[in-house]
């Protein structure tokens, strides 16, 4: 993800450099798992977005930086806790905290990993209120995704409340709030007005959505070479994506029933996937999909044109949702 | 505990005010066992340390009200999570979390709890950066002390490192930080000067480490109906008191061989009992703790004395220690 690139190695380096301060040497126990998570990062999407979204309105955007690590550092601890109760292996290629150590290590080292997070916060110079509230606010929306996360895995097909609104709100909450909050924490550091502090946000939210829709349906129509993982693999483990959502939405209620069967059937992986397939394809539920997809992201666009900022300022972000958009099949 | 009393309504009143802002309603899978831990409150000791404190040092110490909850929150939180840890089915004669729910919900709804705690922080006006820095570090020792307590209970009876160092240093972490810091932070609230504020820090630690001393005691020495559990629970589960790491500090190396395989034996609950006591009683275990505790309680007395306070302000705190001192054998 070219976007990011350029603001990589300055979190990075930050994050090596708290790591190695005397507050978090001791108990081992405790913060070794935490420096385990915090290291082998990733790509640091949310902290280079807040320090993105501060280079738009000030030259001065590294004073953004405590911040940035404070919601990365934030994202780290819900990693390590989705992975305990989604019973995730592997993250990052890397066997995941609980696996590593074990689940009561898990919890409290993540724990620990979100007070970090505040701690971190504590750092940011002219103490904003307004950013306190709104990365409290965020976490308990990124808790509230989770639960409604679980809430629809656990849920059956049938249930009248799985909807295609309550698969939006999940993914909006799980997702989308957190990077929306990062651009508007970074412009509100860079001195932004509120009215493109809250474009940007809705920016976020926009991208978010279009990100998580899209790889729905990369898991069912991609390339494996492109997308890293086994194409199929949410129908495999019956997950209820918006494809499943929207096509029980489509469905008369016979071949409702009859789709629910088959979606929780025990048939091999490839006689499933192509059974799952040619109902998808039935009902055109690729394109309708893409058509959502394109209309998230086209939103996402109108939002950054409406910034009353100069458009070379807004070359990073349009390169961002670009590297998104073009996460090819 | 008649020192906290006063307090308790204004507590109780304001957490449930919070719980039925619109905020903390849905999804019902999140907020239910929030709500559930909170609203079971037990006495609020830590909320009422901070109103006692900023009591003190001003007449309005009702602003100190959201700072109290959040670290009465913070402790609830804390709570549900060690609950899972420590595999405890009980908690203020109500099922835990976990068990009431299961593991999952109590490890989100935690996190729910501890982001809410922040989230009350918000509300204290004149927002002072050194409470935030205290509410942080705090929670950081509180988990280290958890994982102090984890390293103990895993270890070895004979290892080197299971002193009564490492011992005080856990009970300090898990419990006295706490306490010393809710006091700290109403002291702060009230206009206290940075000498009281670290006095009452002081005083707080002292009796927070006498309380868990106390504790481990009463479990081995208490009365039941005083008490309020089986005597000998500690010693049945084979549990690292102070009393146990004492005892191996004062045994030659042959007799902590056969203390060790008496400790981790399957004798009958009496049996074990007997033996333990036995022991203990031969070295004056019972004395020495008792010492010990005395002596917490003692240093406690003395930050009070120091406090550059008319003596009738104090009253309240006297009452508080006298409170944790008279617990009956």
């Amino acid at each position: 993800m070219q976007s990011v690139a350029p603001f990589q190695e300055i979190i990075n380096t930050e994050i090596h450099r708290r790591l190695a301060l005397p507050q978090f040497q001791e108990p081992k126990g405790l913060y070794a798992p935490c420096e385990y998570i915090l290291k082998n990062g990733g790509k640091r999407v949310r902290a280079s977005l807040v320090l993105m979204a501060a280079k738009m309105f000030c030259h001065d955007y590294h004073k953004a930086l405590p911040v940035a690590l404070a919601f990365e550092t934030f994202h780290n601890f819900t990693l390590i806790h989705d992975d305990i109760m989604d019973n995730a292996d592997v993250r990052r290629g890397q066997p995941t905290v609980h696996v590593k150590w074990n689940t009561n290590t898990a919890i409290l080292s993540g724990d620990a990993v979100m007070i970090m997070a505040y701690s971190f916060f504590e750092d940011a110079k002219d103490f904003v209120p307004s950013l306190f509230s709104l990365l409290n606010k965020t976490a308990l929306e990124v808790c509230e995704g989770q639960q409604y996360d679980i809430d629809l895995e656990l849920a059956d097909l049938h249930e009248k409340w799985v909807s295609e609104d309550v698969y939006l709100t999940m993914i909006k909450l799980k997702t989308s709030v957190l990077i929306a909050a990062c651009l508007k924490a970074g412009a509100i550091i860079g001195g932004a007005n509120s009215h493109d502090a809250e474009l940007l946000y809705q920016f976020g939210i926009n991208v978010g959505i279009a990100f998580q829709l899209q790889d729905d349906l990369l898991d069912t129509y991609g390339n494996y070479e492109t997308f890293g993982k086994k194409i199929g693999g949410d129908i495999a483990v019956n997950k209820k994506t918006y494809l499943v959502i929207k096509t029980l939405e489509l469905l008369d209620s016979k071949s409702k029933q009859e789709f629910c069967s088959l979606y929780s059937s025990s048939y091999s992986y490839q006689d499933k996937y192509e059974k799952v397939l040619s109902i998808f394809d039935s009902l055109n539920i690729k394109q309708i999909t893409q058509q959502k997809v394109d209309s998230y992201f086209k939103q996402a666009q109108e939002c950054l044109e409406l910034l009353h900022i100069d458009t070379a300022l807004k070359a990073n972000l349009y390169e961002f949702m670009n590297d998104l958009q073009n996460r090819a099949y």
